[in-house]
């Protein structure tokens, strides 16, 4: 029995998340559908691509992976079906899949072939009528040769990169989740063994050393911790971050090694 | 495998949707419960309509659709189970199937034999206590005469009708989705070809022509499509045009047909 | 074929779901994956209390609910699993499962054995690393004596109390929902049977006696029912009661009883 998850931005008051639902449900009964998130902020393609590479990973081999960020559907953009660690992706090619793929060898094909299409496209709800029924194809066990041309390259999205000067690492937020804690893109290996002594600094806010759990710090503390995506967090306990210390996405972070 | 799908307007915040889960699983294990949409605006009988028209109709043949949207629990409007399109739908009768049902040919019953529902009736908790064992009933093949007296009406929905003078086509605002999308009452059907030449306007917003898709215009330029509704629907690239336009339910739109 | 719950204060934007749901579908793939819900308010364990009571006990025998509303993940909180009433109860030991086990023999395990967690257990996300795969490892068999040493004790929730006075009973509020209605703790055996003669207070707002259902009094009045926990409740006809009446989670409701 094959497992198809759903990521979308369509959020759970309109009718689109379980119109897919009944396209697969049609197509492959056997399928197991699992959802994801459908509360992804709308056209963010990096947060999505966040989600999905915190969420995908954990699935067995061959599960189908169906991602609706689609702020281009309908125009030049391809939409993809790629295969990579052993699970199968199905979405726009529009960087949702980068932090997926990272540095793992992947094959791809766009979906041009609309005998798995449904009959009639509509041009703004390819999740319907074409990410769908090619999950639900795929999991019935349709050779992905059959949906179109071989891929050589997808899109990527920009990530921005830290750089390093003197005794200073500069990065900056890059993720805030529903807990307002802020995901930086400072990785847990570009930060030496001597966690205590460092310090993190966002504005003028100033964190002295890594927190082990949220607990370490007193109620409404700012801390820093290695969240679960191996990444350097900035967190509030029992608040949040994001509003207490006004962060967004872009907002700058320093670590400042010790200096011996 | 009996799917029985839930759309409610029960949030994601209680237990509500849970216990309805619950009472399915103990009574129909085999059955598979889908998700639609559980955070429609509470008490909104006509976005249920739409979400309940858009989702249900590609399920496969036997789905069971239960829908909660309820403001009238406990009072004299009825339960209901009724089949059309090959498919049942089960609630309070409201107008919530008004768009399901359309204009197919359908039948349906009251539900009240108590030995389908659970012991004790909450009157303010159909969903669980009537609505959820009558699904599971059906999930495990009892025949809806079972349940009540067959039914020869049901409630509908009124819905706002357009109307032309001249070359001028008067409709309204009927649906905003998540997105800010505005769905309209105007049809594709009352739309000539010359789609190009069309002149649509909202209080003072004009635009001219259809669409084809989102990226047909610039950034947050309001624009016109047919949507996947088969309805005409006012949107803002890569913005909300609810917001944008100040659009409700009900604001006025003109479209105007070429005079040659 | 086992069923496994999931009842978060997580929300639907991230992946962190979609995490918990990959590490119980690859240890687990026969297990069935079930929603409860997942946007409790963060860090509010009372609520997540009543969610649990509420949506957990209509499940049939041997359901696994997972339940992760946890401000103090990492700390010095045991993580634990219990079976009660036949069902299992798998989360942090801070409170959650109060209302779930009411007065009811238990026994429980902490889980100590790392063999039955994932490889790298982040001390930020025990959801995904302990939580779901003890919850799948109990699915396919696993004797919970495995798990760790046997629990003689569980931390509990500490619930306000009524007390009376003369003809008056004096509660509070104890839960919001998503409609705004206000559940208290007053219950349905502690009213007489004079129903109609009872006179409810909340700040200076009197009801005069309970309705049977929300179309009892005109739209937008506020009103008392019993609930579908066997609480009163204070509801406001296709409104909201919290917003119109400003209640909150410990506002004070008086019931005075007829004299006679």
């Amino acid at each position: 029995m094959a497992i198809i998850t759903l990521t979308t931005d369509f959020g759970t008051r309109d009718g689109y998340v379980g119109a897919m639902k009944g396209v697969i449900c049609a197509l492959a009964p056997d399928a197991r559908v699992q959802d994801l998130a459908h509360q992804l902020p709308a056209h963010d393609i990096t947060h999505a691509a966040f989600v999905l590479a915190e969420a995908t990973r954990y699935f067995p081999a061959d599960t189908i992976h169906v991602a609706v960020v689609d702020p281009g559907v309908g125009s030049a953009r391809l939409p993809i079906c790629l295969r990579c660690n052993e699970q199968w992706f199905v979405g726009p090619d529009n960087g949702l899949f980068t932090l997926c793929l990272g540095d793992a060898p992947w094959t791809g094909h766009q979906l041009t072939n609309a005998a798995y299409f449904r009959n009639a496209v509509s041009p703004t709800f390819h999740g319907r009528d074409l990410f769908a029924p090619v999950a639900a194809h795929l999991a019935r066990g349709v050779d992905p040769h059959q949906f179109g041309p071989t891929l050589s390259a997808v899109t990527e999205l920009p990530l921005p990169t830290t750089h390093r000067a003197g005794h200073t690492l500069f990065g900056e937020v890059i993720y805030l989740d529903h807990f307002g804690n802020a995901v930086t893109n400072i990785r847990t290996a570009d930060l030496s063994a001597a966690a205590r002594a460092l310090r993190i600094q966002i504005d003028d806010v100033v964190i002295e050393g890594l927190s082990a759990t949220y607990e370490d710090r007193p109620p409404l503390a700012p801390l820093a911790v290695i969240g679960s995506h191996h990444l350097l967090e900035i967190a509030v306990r029992e608040g949040s971050a994001a509003r207490q210390l006004s962060l967004r996405c872009g907002t700058a972070i320093q670590v400042t090694f010790p200096t011996t």
